[in-house]
């Protein structure tokens, strides 16, 4: 079933009718048509650019990886760019996907880069706020962003839950763990791409909501000032792991160098109590009548300050904290 | 007793009513209201909402956890965002608690998260300036934001006297203690955090300020001015407090690697003069005949040599300073 | 073939004509002159700078190496400085041409300081949008801001694919490498270098941009948008790649000191497994009548002892995971 | 004597006046008052509120202890908080006095926390500039920031001699004291706590000249520029010396590691020196007829080799410099 | 010859008369004069500022060092302070010269604190574009700034030689050198401290340029928009300096925990290979009937095994590039 919807006056009339039909109803009064494509061909998007009045730059936007959300305003309409964003389940890693949006008046075009943005989960999310449906696109608008945005938070939470495991290893014994170090680096890499695909977004739903470009109506004010509140919570709570991870970090290498001071300690310590018993039989070695040179005496003797003295020096060592 | 409180022409008329009477009295001119939910299901709010004309995405905010203080403009009323800070008496670790605040003309109701927050020193606050109360609201809220801020006071002062701590321990021996290191660790983490909830309160409170928001009469700007400026110094000391822990990692990582040379050099030492001796046994020990082979000589020969070149070794050194 | 062009009311009339026939041109109703400069001597610049009223400040910057670009609006044309760069193909060092470029109502003069910018490629890409070539200079300079930015676009995307590189080999054994220090050592080189001649370029194309010099017609400025999107992405990818370059050398760093601990422990281990039965050997080499002295169950002892003595140290230490 | 003073018409008329006595004069026309409070009890600062006219949080807040320089406007006066600095001659520590002002049309009120701050100095430095006196109130208020921010300038004038005898002992023996690190870690903090005391400086004295609040004649603004002048300066050197300690915290680092190093290169190279001998000297300990055993021979061979192999591999290692 | 101009109407009409015959020409219609003071006395400046009309504030300001360039404006003139830096050509450290210089209508006065500054250059370079001088004073002050900010043109191309120099060496073994240490920190002094001096100036000629202080004529407009490009030249070279030194430091101490590595791998290695053999004779050593023990086959058992032992470890650390 394609992805195409028709409202008029605010009501639901057709869904999942053919792309090629929408130009019948583009133009009519009070009707809103919203159609999406998932990577579409050149031609594909020439026919769709012909029917609105895209602009060709726009169109041609659509074709290029961006990598970075935008809001262009065209004479005729707006090019939005927003980035869906989730964790890969198997590698953990960040997975981006471009979400090219054409807005005019009576129209929404929802362009994807691939199927890994969730449009069921669009839809359910638009018919559960039927009310708001004739505010007409900006109420879909709305709809999407709300929806992309709370994918960053999910994105965000999945970080910080990953840091906390981070913390909680930290003072483990795993840490000199070359797996863990990876994991880490892994992170750290994904947050820097996760900054620059969230940190735009203030940008763009600010100058949205700033009324330079007038098309919020003051009724649905307050819901995108919802979703700008919730672009700036994840905003700042994507430069708080930065600090909680630059804490990580440090923490662990003033644990390395803590660990690194214990070891030489220990080296010390052990080449002590090893070195001045072979000392010793060394002295009891020598080819001189030292005395009880060839005596059992010289076997007591030798013994006992062997014995002593390591006992002495771990001892010492262990009262030192050294062993 | 419910938290419920009615005040007429800035007198206190009836407080502890049920919450279910406040609807008698909202509409009377001259009357201001004020009632506190604590951790309220969903229905509760529907209630409310309904009578004093919430709007939905406000009412529906409460439900969810920010973690960012905030104050949205809806058309018939305020909705205010702080979070309550202390430090967890056994644990040590950041505990916050969120406080939703709906501000119409004649009504504020506060909405906590849980009873961490002490609502009755609140009431004792309002008490202590009952003179202002005929200015309704706006000393209603006063006195909230002005708890609020204290407790952040409180907290920085906290951590400050902390830090402190750390210092006193960064030059006695008891900076290599795994304890400690958590300590430090944990701290950062809680001023990480702790930032997190403050800072925001620059813009809360300075956009009540700055008047974009009509609600202030000039009379009570210079408390609200008062408030303001305990939030930014809070700001500035938290700040400042981020430097000092700074300072203190990085005289700790200059001790660390301080602490290393020593190590190495004491190995060096002490390796020099246990391996002198042997070196010298092993010469006594050699099947050949070196002079006082055998003989009493010898005996005395090598016992001088030993202690000799040991005691000039260890003078050598202690005068190095090495061990 | 000299680089000149003539159109004539969005028409390309003439090209390759010698540049002193330019003159004729230059003031005739409705045309538009290009031409190009490779190196030129200040005599020839002299010539033109005549010919085409520039101001001799603009002309002496012509003749000196900034490293900075840069607009500069004089009373009858523009002044605009910009920088091509590329990678050098066998040292892999950023390369960088400067362009200067005098902007007149009626002529485009582009100043190369050598032949590594290719010229035919931004012919090319002027021929490919003939249809706009009726807005005159502003077209023509569109393709060139158009062309240096895809450059910088192409060096940013080598510079990440190195990133990468080095992000492969830095859990290989390789990042002991001295060679890979060096090829680290430049590319961030490179990269301080780059970021000085990329993001000055978001305040030159915003300048022209933001109206403040009234020279783009509306309808162009949706490609101005264009160009400058294009270098706001570039310098946003530039400071995505320090992050992940401080990302890099952070982790190794924390390797590093991962390294030096685990060759630490295995010193410890096998000086422990080694000084044993050293101390062993020497015992039963006392000149003094021990057990089995001189006897065949001695031999067998201490050949036991020596045995049982390094295995049981070393699985101890394997245990550990110290060897 | 108490500290008050009197001018009419820009004349001293009197001084040293019980401080009861200075509301006789403070309506008089063409009268300005100065008195001074050095840590007055709440009952002290009721008696003068009331006279003044000064409001309530102004007065509360010169009880409490703040941290931060500040400019309060009130309808009636001027409230301002600023900090004198030194550093303390036997700790060295940096040590603060709070002054709180209020500013009248026509009475100084200075309050000062404790008597660190030389008042005497403050009233010579008036006298010095007898002549502007005339303008009342705003010539009192320039002497006295005056004065505070010539504090605040030798004060980062001692912090930077302190760096300069720091880089001093940077490349001697010195820096591996402890007793250094102390004196290092304290500086640091002390500019810590200058920063904060220092840097909002810059906005008080800022609005005092930007005008917004209208107290300062157009023929005073040169002086108050000049102060601000200091301010910027002092508020600049300060951050400069953050770069300096900087350095020297980095270069320290990269000394220790360099002294590691030599470190470690010396016990490889005196460990090789002493087990070499020792292995010879085990060689012709072994019983086994080794070419030499038990002959003269053999001693002269072991010597020998002792002897050369000890020296050759001294002058390899003096050669390397690892020794 | 005492440094002084007069010039009527754009020509210079005598000049090396003594500063004392200035005052003749200073209020003569249509002239302009330049004088120039070295280390002047009070006195010396108290006769100028009166024939001049200067204010007190910047007379002052002239005695006392500044260390911070600024442009202060007073009703009847204006109050430059700027520095020529050089580096000394014997320490290679940085030198600056504080030059004050007063502005009115008719006359430029230079002060300079010392004689490093090449006034005679400046002449010359007034000389060069003599056709400028009917703009009177706006041409004089052109020239000054030119020629200062041309020093710090000078200072800074010689900082990025000194780096390259310093990166050149870095991957020589010469790094551990002490006196390349200092020479490291002696640069990046040398740089906080150029910093200091040289942003400023953007404030500094980017207010004359503004137009806020209007003395600038449109036609000379260019000439200091020439003079700010090039201090923003300096200040984002500067910038990029930093980068580049810090892109040393890091590689510097990444390889320094490269050599650690290296150090610690080689004592491993040849601790090994000596043990072994220690550990083979002390075997041969003991007073037991060992296989051998006082029999031919014993010595050549004991040295195949000492050597093959040996030869087997060098064989397999050299596999493992440990040696």
């Amino acid at each position: 079933m394609p992805r195409t919807r028709l409202y008029r006056d605010g009501v639901l009339i057709s869904e999942g009718f053919p792309v090629a039909d929408v130009s019948d109803h583009i133009d009519d009064a009070g009707c809103v048509v919203w159609f999406d494509l998932c990577s579409p061909t050149p031609a594909d998007l020439g026919i769709i650019s012909e029917e609105l009045g895209l602009h060709e730059l726009a169109v041609e936007d659509v074709l290029h990886d961006h990598q970075r959300p935008k809001l262009d305003t065209y004479e005729s309409h707006l090019f939005l760019t927003v980035y869906h964003v989730d964790l890969d389940k198997t590698s953990g890693r960040l997975r981006s996907t471009e979400i090219n949006v054409f807005i005019t008046k009576t129209a929404l075009v929802t362009v994807r880069e691939n199927d890994h943005f969730d449009i069921d989960e669009l839809v359910r999310r638009w018919d559960s706020t039927r009310e708001m449906a004739k505010h007409g696109v900006v109420y879909l608008l709305h709809g999407l962003l709300d929806h992309v945005v709370d994918g960053h938070f999910d994105v965000v939470q999945s970080l910080d839950e990953q840091i906390e495991g981070l913390e909680d290893e930290l003072f483990d014994g795993a840490t000199g763990n070359r797996h863990m170090q990876r994991r880490t680096f892994e992170m750290r890499k994904s947050m820097v791409q996760f900054r620059r695909l969230v940190l735009p977004m203030r940008e763009v739903v600010g100058s949205l909501l700033r009324r330079e470009i007038d098309i919020i109506e003051p009724v649905m004010t307050p819901y995108y000032q919802d979703v700008y509140d919730h672009v700036l919570r994840v905003a700042e709570w994507t430069d708080s792991l930065r600090d909680l991870v630059g804490n990580i970090r440090e923490t662990h290498l003033t644990l390395q160098g803590y660990k690194l001071n214990e070891i030489m300690k220990k080296i010390t310590a052990w080449a002590a109590v090893i070195a001045v018993p072979t000392m010793i039989t060394g002295f009891y070695g020598q080819n001189v009548p030292y005395p009880g040179f060839g005596a059992s005496i010289g076997f007591w003797t030798s013994s006992s300050v062997i014995v002593v003295a390591s006992f002495v020096l771990f001892a010492i060592f262990k009262r030192k904290d050294w062993i």
